[in-house]
């Protein structure tokens, strides 16, 4: 029973900060969404707000990387896992009204420069997003340093792709930015295999 | 004076909001920052913090607008303008400590679903960025759907790596993400190029 509050607590503050921040979020309108008593923030996080932010970024950042992971699985085309994962955000855009984007951007923007517990839970968070990807477009042949950073400029699009599209309702910066992010994997692929036709028995 | 008040208010908000939201910050920070007298926000906003919110978002959108008219120029090497666009920008982020970025981005994504006049604010300063950019990629010879979608993800781009790079405390993001863009302009100008050669009575 703890445990359940404790983990209604967690998903009442994700979908609270994704979609209206963590500053614009307070604690009793926390309590109210999980169904809990008011003391029962202060007794799961002793910490208080910023110890729950922490918490919260962590885990819904942790679900989102599962996610991704069902998108870029082991073996996938790169190209295609990225078409579809834009596509799948554009799709949740539209159904949840705009809501549901990024789960820990909203936080990010706000923290960074104001909290250093939660803005490193978010740098950690894209961090492991950033190797998750990476990983996978190693697997496809791209060397360490060319995929982290298609891996990252990937991540940014689909970031940027979320701030536009929920300010402006419009899926249209999901599909511009999801285009040209998949055509950037396709060249980096393509020179990968390109690169390796003339040099067959070196890394690139 | 009471001009060079409501400058100050708008200035001192701008910054606040960039650096901590819009939630997270109090009408008393503003003021003491603005060295406003506490009433002068109702006397000059009289629709409150909302309309406050409102006004800044149009007019540090303007004057980051201008900013993006400063590199892309009439005239100017979309590349070449991409690249040194998101220099310009890694190396703001270094100077403020990693405060400065987008000046709207924050708010957008804390008021995308909670005020619709801040909304929409949004929306509109990040189109006039869009057409802004979209104009020099058409006189640089790309069709009119092409030059917007390139816009717009160029835009994603750079929007997405500042989450990224205020959160990681690292200019990696905008690196990659400049990279990727200049590499998108490089090649949809090259296509357009190719186009022109094979049709050149035709439009793209």
């Amino acid at each position: 029973m703890a445990r359940a509050t404790r983990e209604r607590i967690l998903e009442a503050s994700s979908e609270l900060f994704r979609h209206q921040g963590f500053a614009g979020t307070g604690v009793k309108q926390i309590v109210a969404e999980a169904s809990a008593p008011f003391g029962s923030i202060y007794h799961f996080f002793p910490g208080g707000k910023e110890q729950l932010g922490e918490e919260v970024i962590r885990s819904s950042g942790a679900l989102y990387g599962q996610l991704i992971e069902l998108f870029f699985t082991p073996g996938c085309d790169p190209v295609a896992a990225t078409r579809a994962f834009f596509a799948g955000a554009a799709q949740t855009l539209i159904e949840t009204g705009y809501a549901d984007a990024c789960p820990i951007a909203t936080v990010a923007l706000e923290v960074s420069s104001t909290s250093e517990p939660m803005r490193e839970a978010c740098a950690e968070v894209f961090e492991s997003w950033i190797s998750a990807t990476a990983e996978r477009l190693r697997e496809a042949g791209l060397g360490r340093a060319r995929s982290r950073s298609l891996a990252i400029s990937m991540l940014c699009s689909l970031e940027g792709a979320f701030v536009l599209a929920r300010a402006q309702r419009s899926t249209e910066p999901l599909a511009a930015a999801g285009a040209a992010a998949a055509a950037g994997v396709r060249d980096a692929l393509a020179a990968g295999r390109a690169a390796r036709r003339r040099r067959p028995h070196s890394a690139q």
